[in-house]
């Protein structure tokens, strides 16, 4: 907390950005490969989506106050995309638990950067349309959680998603922050087109804002087990940026469980907040919702070296082969050195059936 | 013409098959390129549609008795195709002048083969289910060319397609041989119809049969320019498999003008033959055509490494990247290491239209 004796620092200058960048998913095959995960790839042009969170964060969020927790063997991937951090600002998980270690990890860290750290915790492979409104509506939860509540970010509904969680709103609080009512999981379309039309539940964006020492003590209060497991990264003077701290993780991380930020601390905390995010938000979670990212004026989602003709309604991807493309209407044609893909976007889903497949095949060169 | 002072040899002893393989066609891009046309293509396995054109015949005509007329800059890859011809049987035509030229060239060359040789004229790129069939029907054309008459095989038309040539069947002749009425030009759907339900149509396969000498001399007939421009490949003793020859050919071959068989001699011939062909043929002439190749127990017609889940009358073939391909129907998709197709089957012919625009777009490094 900061203290009166010297000129208090604004909240928002006290941020500390911790980038949640282990996933390992293969909704994208075959852009996304076991070494090439979502958040390393190049969606949009030149960069990554994890160097583009970065970004979006950056005039908040000086170089030495940036954070990305991430698989170990996604390390030296991470180091290369964001060249600015230190060894120690790029951690290696020995294993996959989910997001509240990840959390307890992250609140440890900034503690160690800045006793008196707000933490902001972002998944590493969204997209946001519009940077400044996401920093705007951070600089409002920040000072928020300087309060010592936990703030998170909820995102208009554009449509009766069925693939999000979403928020309930409880009153409205100062400064359009609201309160939230509860966390609701993926609903089905019916209660999604009531949650469009009701305007009481916002999409949850996975975004928590909270003071490093709020977050201890909640994880502490509600999964005490990680708390314990991670209680060597703390001792005796340790820091993030020493050479014993990697060591001294891999040793207690195994005997972390594997539990979500959502259910292992949020559904158990009252007085949670809620500040709105109206910034052309989406999670990139499928071929699908990719062609949502098209400019509007567009035909399709497009990148790389693709002819088009009479398309409409297409993510068409080329990363090595030109891809050539006639009279397709709402498919995904994705093409890769290693293998091509082909599928209409409603069975985005099916990439999984694709994957594992290969994987029974003992396809590995291709995953 | 033999003598009766030797023993007779039956017709079908005397053949000189000889392949048209001068195709230079984009309608199989990205599979076919300037490079690798039509011919050369390995769409049923390890053999190329030449080799197969030409291990379909071979039990009618041992190697010496065989040649391929192509274009020059083929010629090699040709001769990898076909090791078993010597150089003179590999002849490369320094400009396409078409069909007849081509004929002309195939009939001086028989000829210094065999004085009696019965000449057979095929295309490279066709398909034929049943081989055995196919030489029944060109043994019993050579018998019936032996007399002197110019045969065509005619093939049995199982839909009402736009796409081919016609031949109007006249009186029926000995052994199920059939007199030619007229040639019929592409009908359009209507007329199409009308000779499937008919049944006096059958579909120019595009192979004739005739004596060398009665090439040579319906050539003379109707279009004399072409026999006065190749004379030099018949004077003074020039042979096929002499040195000099491709340079006689070079130097006279520009001299040719450019004719297709069909109108610069058939048209001109009374007393024409067909005999009959019902051996699953196609001229393999769209990626739509390829479709109606595959097995008939198989959904999709597939070649390469593909991984094909809940698709049904697709072309999927791949050359290179691997290719999955989820919940299509009727469409082409193409995968090589230089570019990848996707169009619906019945969009076909917008392949030429794809290959203009990288054309126009100086995109030689796909072509």
């Amino acid at each position: 907390m900061p203290t009166l004796l010297v000129a208090p620092t604004a909240p928002h200058e006290r941020l500390v950005c911790a980038v949640m960048a282990g996933g390992s998913g293969t909704r994208f095959w075959p852009l996304s490969r076991r070494d090439t995960p979502k958040q390393l790839l190049k969606f949009f042009g030149e960069k990554t989506l994890l160097r583009t969170t970065i970004d979006r964060v950056a005039p908040l969020c000086p170089p030495e106050r940036r954070l990305v927790i991430t698989a170990e063997r996604l390390r030296d991937a991470v180091q290369t995309d964001l060249p600015e951090l230190g060894a120690g600002q790029i951690i290696g998980e020995p294993a996959p638990r989910n997001t509240a270690p990840c959390m307890a990890i992250a609140a440890i860290v900034a503690e160690q950067m800045d006793p008196d750290a707000i933490l902001v915790l972002l998944p590493a492979d969204h997209y946001v349309a519009d940077a400044e409104g996401f920093r705007r509506a951070l600089t409002l939860a920040a000072a928020e959680a300087d309060t010592g509540r936990i703030v998170t970010l909820g995102v208009t509904p554009t449509q009766p998603e069925t693939g999000y969680g979403y928020i309930e709103l409880g009153d409205k609080a100062a400064n359009g922050v609201h309160a939230v009512k509860r966390f609701v999981e993926k609903p089905d379309l019916k209660a999604a087109l009531g949650y469009l039309q009701g305007g009481q539940h916002l999409w949850n964006a996975g975004v928590f804002v909270l003071r490093a020492d709020v977050a201890l003590r909640a994880i502490g209060a509600h999964v005490p087990v990680i708390l314990g497991a991670l209680a060597p990264l703390r001792d005796g003077g340790l820091r993030y940026d020493r050479d014993d701290f990697a060591a001294t993780l891999w040793a207690a991380f195994p005997h972390c469980p594997s539990v979500s930020i959502d259910y292992g601390v949020m559904e158990h905390e009252r007085d949670l907040r809620v500040v709105r995010l109206d910034a052309g938000w989406s999670d990139v979670g499928t071929w699908q919702s990719v062609l949502g990212l098209k400019p509007e004026s567009a035909p399709n989602f497009v990148a790389g070296d693709v002819l088009a003709l009479d398309c409409e309604d297409c993510v068409l991807i080329s990363q090595g082969p030109q891809l050539a493309a006639v009279g397709l209407r709402e498919l995904a044609v994705v093409a890769t050195e290693k293998a091509t893909l082909v599928l209409p976007l409603d069975r985005s889903q099916d990439v999984r059936e694709v994957v594992a497949r290969l994987q029974a095949a003992g396809r590995d060169d291709l995953l």
